[in-house]
């Protein structure tokens, strides 16, 4: 499994020391990135995940330096190296090398071949438990590198048998660490839209949802989650995760809510059938 | 002048590609740092900034590799190397690599050797204009790596030829992006301690001011700051620099304070007998 990585042009061997030390990503945290998968071989909703990375480039004025159409190439090479069916791919751009520590010059494209994270199946039908923790992203829109808070909780979580961090500020919620936040209320799907990073696989679900649901998006309270008959989480790697406890609150009847699951069901059709 | 960096032990020269690409200060922004320079050929307040240093690290989660003996024989090294008088170092320890991009297991440790920074002396004389911002530092007590701020803003500074941010939030100020603030207002100097990095040259300040006016130490409203009689910030690099103008409001008489050259010249007293 020889995997490999894209750096500025050249494709190299993934385990190679590449950026030097006063890369703005490294020394100033100015970086953004993306990450997405293939189902049956096919990279999973590329043009929506590409327009996502651009946007997040705009939004921190980062010129990228490469079009869709060159790094669709690119992807392909790094797939058939790697000899694996399946795999994920994580796009990392930063500031790039400066001078003074300040200014951006050219920025740095990295592009990632990464095997396929655990999938958890068992969270998948038996739901997770989230903590609260006061927090809201900032530059939300941005799909930045900074994910400190998720780096310094990751052994409280475990310590709590927890799988992620809810956040929430002044009554509200936006979303988990690296997911989107649905609950159900009777049949009433609702989604917030403050906040939140524009997540590929909320998209997807709300799509998905509304010939069955009623689907409201917006401002989402934190009693409305706590109150809520079931919570889902959705994301690139969780795909639909039912959420069933929040701290000690457990959520509905403590199980995996049968309408999360149903358009768990629904997603899944959706990815199995991908490119075929 | 051949510049070297330090890398877990190693010694090697300072444009070396050095981090592989699953580091987490580069992928989740999970970094630290600090900033010091010579003068006299000796590292100013270093067990100030070794202290410092290792309270970001402990407030991060992170172990030090290394004890600062060790690391004292590793700057005498790199500044002899350097073949300058004067130098300055950057410390940087990030989560280090992590097979799952999420988990601490071993933190990287670099330091950089880097050449003085542009002593910007005609603003120490004549002041500079700084743009309010609304925004405040997240985990302000750690110098963590995240500058997503500065460096978007940077252009825009340059536009408005404005020299820094002052960053305030509901009402009250905190700091500057890389600096700390104080005001006069008559012969009282006042100085935030409420969501700031604890400057040494802060510190410093606040001893030298001691002896001459009375000094409070509290949190500051930014009406204050805009009516204050004299403004001024203080940093490593700043050492005591004069706010003459708060985006288009001109702070006091719109010139350099005198209580504020004052200052300036007991530290640059300071700093020109250091190691004497």
């Amino acid at each position: 499994m020889p995997f490999y990585q894209y750096f500025n042009g050249d494709i190299i061997d993934i385990d190679s020391p590449v950026f030097k030390t006063n890369d703005l990503g490294l020394l100033r945290g100015f970086g953004l990135f993306d990450y997405f998968r293939t189902y049956n071989g096919i990279p999973f909703r590329w043009d929506d995940y590409w327009q996502r990375f651009e946007n997040s480039a705009r939004l921190l004025k980062l010129p990228l330096p490469v079009s869709q159409s060159e790094i669709e190439k690119v992807l392909a090479d790094l797939h058939s190296m790697s000899g694996e069916k399946e795999v994920a791919f994580r796009f990392v751009l930063t500031g790039g090398y400066a001078p003074d520590s300040v200014h951006v010059v050219q920025p740095n494209l990295l592009i990632r071949t990464e095997s396929l994270p655990q999938d958890n199946p068992a969270g998948r039908l038996k739901g997770i438990k989230v903590l609260p923790y006061e927090y809201v992203r900032d530059l939300p829109e941005v799909k930045t590198t900074n994910y400190v808070h998720m780096v310094l909780m990751a052994d409280e979580l475990k310590r709590q048998q927890a799988a992620d961090l809810l956040f929430h500020k002044d009554g509200e919620v936006s979303e988990l660490t690296r997911s989107n936040i649905f609950i159900f209320t009777g049949d009433k799907l609702i989604t917030s839209d403050r906040n939140i990073l524009n997540g590929i696989t909320r998209r997807v679900v709300i799509d998905l949802a509304k010939a069955h649901f009623d689907v409201e998006i917006r401002a989402v309270s934190y009693k409305e989650v706590i109150t809520a008959d079931e919570v889902f989480t959705t994301s690139t790697t969780k795909w639909v995760m039912p959420v069933v406890q929040i701290g000690e609150h457990p959520v509905g009847s403590g199980k995996a809510g049968k309408r999360t699951l149903f358009l768990q069901e629904l997603f899944e059709n959706v990815v199995n059938n991908w490119g075929k």
